[in-house]
């Protein structure tokens, strides 16, 4: 089995998903432990310095990759494995960037309003404890938060040649922001280009499901990953699983349609995975689903419809590939 | 303190909040044990009975009460206890009305495309499990799923002499749909009219977040409510308590809207239980809510937005009418 | 003929659909003349005066209405041919009321930003060169922009019991602020409820089309409207025609469900005036009609799809009613 | 002044904005005179021809294009004047592709529904008469509709080094699917990289406001239009400028998104061609826009926001570019 580490230089980092060469071709079963660096390109190191004048937008959300798996073509499934997640740094940081966020408005929600104040909360981790403080920046309030690491941002090269700032959640992935992106979970995303030209970054310490203020606990992140390759079975958007649940993500806009793209994906899984019908599917699943929202402030908001496996009969997806992966991660934990 | 038990007779179920006179006059502190049908009225009652011949549109989601709260002002805050629900009938019963629910086009959503198959599957419940099972109806497959009893409906008079259909979901809570509705919440709501007008229905033996086919495993109810009046206070839009979450849910179109609505709410309830400026209360929030779908097939889709109480410091919100209600509805348990 | 004039006292606004006991029975067939106060209840008079202090929100759009159409039962179609609007001031109002409007946060799409400035513009008329004037009030800038009255709110009662605010368009028209609804067209509208209940207001000297800011240039009207009575062939959406157009209003959210609305009306309209099938219905109305929006303002967003008359084979809708009705207003012009 | 003919082969055709090489380097000023190939790449020919059999939908849209304009630099403003559109063919075609257009189910506002029948309609030209004519498919119904030639498709390459589908419309114009995109008006985009790398496509010899079925009345064009570079004052979205009106397009989702865009740039265009104040330019505009909808049915709604220029002051936008193009343009007509 390979093992391949890498932590990227600057000029190595990716702010696209598609039109950037790789670096590095890897194996299908390869682990690779990767770093990568904060959504704001290591600008915001206190609360002093401020969004609006230390984040240059054009390169935000710095991705590690993309890998180019070998034997990967157009149709294909990649399956990517988590097994494990470690702050890189001994802080994280969010901020409020002037027009960008879930209670302002944005680009797209344009107002004339004036912009939220441009602030910066730095959060320290304590090891000890595994939190990560909250330090209230109009007042004196303080709580610890648990750790709860998790990528932000995993995707592939999209189809029909497109080419994809990654802060753009699609069918390919990216910028998700999804705290069921964390260790223990398989993602399965359709490949779309030889190689299928993987990348992940944007690692939070912490989110809350929406990302309300458009930035988590943002920080450098350690990644163990599993990369696997399934000839074909592609999925239409990504597929998620982890012991507990089956799982699709969706995103568009208005919100709405991004629930609609992943629950019908799921009722398409279902019909896969027991036979059923259609309106079986339909049915079974509008009384069985759990529905976080997982970012309503990205240029594609990210809903996730998850289905329990504990009162299903036993099933394998994709021919049994996360439990095997479950399997193999332990050595690495 | 009074207990008042009623089962409403046919001819007084109500099909609107606001504009039907109240069935009863109850004092502040009152426990109800209230007997509600379920959402079709009664009018499915076999796979044979399909909602498009048994279902009258303008008599479904039949609501018990109102009942006028005494001393209840506009302005004030109607607590409403959930001590317990109990499935009235040994089985349930969900359907795919035409051009109803979530993956179809509706009357809003319209398009030019053929129904889907107008279906209706019952759900047996067994006490012993304390579960419902699913049979599919297009094969074989059946399922036990786990009883998770809800009140898809529990609303006031609306604002503003306005009169709502009670499948609508808005400021004056309604037809929610949201799993949190269960035994063991505090839903508060403000108060528009003399008397409050609240009304309960819509019972749901279990339901996915979403309620993606338009309907859950709808059900007759026995339900045992506490009810409060707080003077003043009265929330923008309907406020939840449970022992482990702060809850708000926010109802409109599209989805987007609803969320921003209900952590908006939660932003204000966090500035009053730790008096945190706005932008600390967005931040933390930001990073803990958790924020399920409740419906998206409703006149207004519902999105509720949890904030854990876990790592907080204790505080009383509403005097602390949670705490107490808790401990006065262990006496009917 | 029946010539009914009627200005409302302070106490004879309506301010909902429904809900509300008619002013007055009208045989079909009257003619009316009506006076209706503008949409602030005329509280402001000057630019110093501003709407957070003298607009009472309960007490906007008021209606001079309701009236009660003798015959009128539902599933009828209720026409109102609108043969003249005339300013009952010399001068109209605008105003950018906070948090309410298309280019700021409002109730809905809630944001934490701070609100726009609270300002009044004053129109005065001139009657001489048929304007009214704007006069910037952050600077010197005047322009005088052509009259081009119109009601911004003609409906009847709702179905199902309910009752709703003046300032919500839907399926009963009501705040539609559509230009359409000028001198020289007729509306059909859905009866709902035993003598129609319809009522007019919400005059605008004029406005653009999405009334972006919230408000036109409001102003007292006289109003001069037929009102006949169609038995059965109730629309399920507005419907309105005038010399050059069939047109269809739809009111929803988002507004592209408003579109698909009155698109499908309009799809649907089509197949009945030329026997066509429903696909060539689609096909045609996507290469002919012309879809201006009317509102994204209020609660509900109205869109407006037309359909012109000039390339289509001559035919009757509603029997002809719109052409006798621009035969009958001739001798009330 | 540079006269440049240019007929693509078939496989010199663009299907993406960015990530192609240019075709041609022109100087600022040069006169084009272009053959585009229809949106289905002429794959349907008859009635016969079903879009599901015939259409390969990795190459629709294709592009005439990218042009390399030289200094054209990111910041500046690149202004393609129209001066003529004349069908390149006796014959135009329309069809309702499977799960794409306003009135079914797509691939995200997803549903169960079966898919709307798949039909073609062939529009034959008649140049006497400068008309199409439509041919029910499911019935005799026959009507001449007139000839209106327009480009669905006008755009540069994206910003931020990403490469979009020929199929979306967005800030660097694309498939906005205007008929405001016709002979006489100039389209001012902002230049993102190098060269601007500009292409065009996607004639229409007539569409609705909406493109309800998704597809025009397609057809091969040739293009005439004049390509001038203006240094710096790139607009943040599509401006649009003709003897009587400017516009601004805007192309988002929901659609009230699309139009919040487009009256925000409007509102900016307006402070900077009349020295408003941004408040007195939102009052303005709110009483004089023409707001149609240009398409309902690509990956994003385009909205058009029209100012009329009768009523205002003569000023000049972009140093009188539109005036001077339009001068030029009369020898080419």
């Amino acid at each position: 089995m390979d093992i391949v580490e890498f932590t990227p230089s600057l000029e190595q980092y990716a702010y696209t998903f598609g039109g950037v060469a790789p670096v590095m071709r890897i194996k299908p079963g390869s682990v690779l432990r990767l770093w990568s660096e904060d959504a704001f390109n290591h600008a915001l190191k206190s609360i002093h310095d401020l969004s609006s004048e230390k984040v240059d937008l054009r390169y935000v959300n710095p991705q590690t990759g993309p890998f180019y798996v070998e034997g990967a073509e157009p149709g294909d499934t990649l399956a990517i494995h988590i097994v494990d997640l470690t702050p890189a740094r001994t802080w994280g940081v969010s901020a409020t960037i002037p027009f960008f966020g879930g209670l302002t408005g944005t680009d797209r929600t344009v107002n004339l309003q004036d912009a939220l104040p441009d602030t910066t909360w730095i959060y320290e981790v304590d090891p000890a404890r595994n939190t990560v403080g909250f330090q209230a920046r109009y007042g004196a309030f303080e709580v610890q938060l648990p750790m709860a690491p998790m990528l932000g941002t995993v995707g592939v090269a999209p189809s029909g040649g497109e080419v994809r700032s990654s802060l753009v959640p699609e069918r390919f992935g990216g910028n998700m922001d999804s705290p069921e992106v964390r260790a223990g979970t398989t993602l399965f995303l359709g490949v779309n280009q030889e190689g299928a030209l993987f990348s992940v970054g944007d690692g939070h310490y912490r989110q809350g499901e929406g990302e309300a203020c458009g930035t988590a606990v943002e920080g450098a992140m350690n990644s163990t990953i599993i990369v696997e390759l399934i000839k074909g079975q592609g999925p239409a958007w990504p597929r998620l699983e982890n012991d507990d649940y089956w799982m699709a993500a969706g995103s568009s806009r208005p919100m709405e349609d991004s629930w609609r793209i992943a629950q019908v994906e799921m009722v398409l899984w279902y019909q896969e995975l027991f036979g059923l019908h259609q309106m079986d599917a339909y049915q079974l699943l509008s009384q069985t689903t759990e529905v976080p929202i997982a970012n309503v402030v990205d240029a594609n908001y990210t809903v996730v419809v998850k289905a329990g496996k504990a009162p299903l009969p036993t099933v394998d997806a994709f021919g049994g590939m996360h439990s095997e992966l479950r399997d193999r991660a332990r050595q690495f934990q």
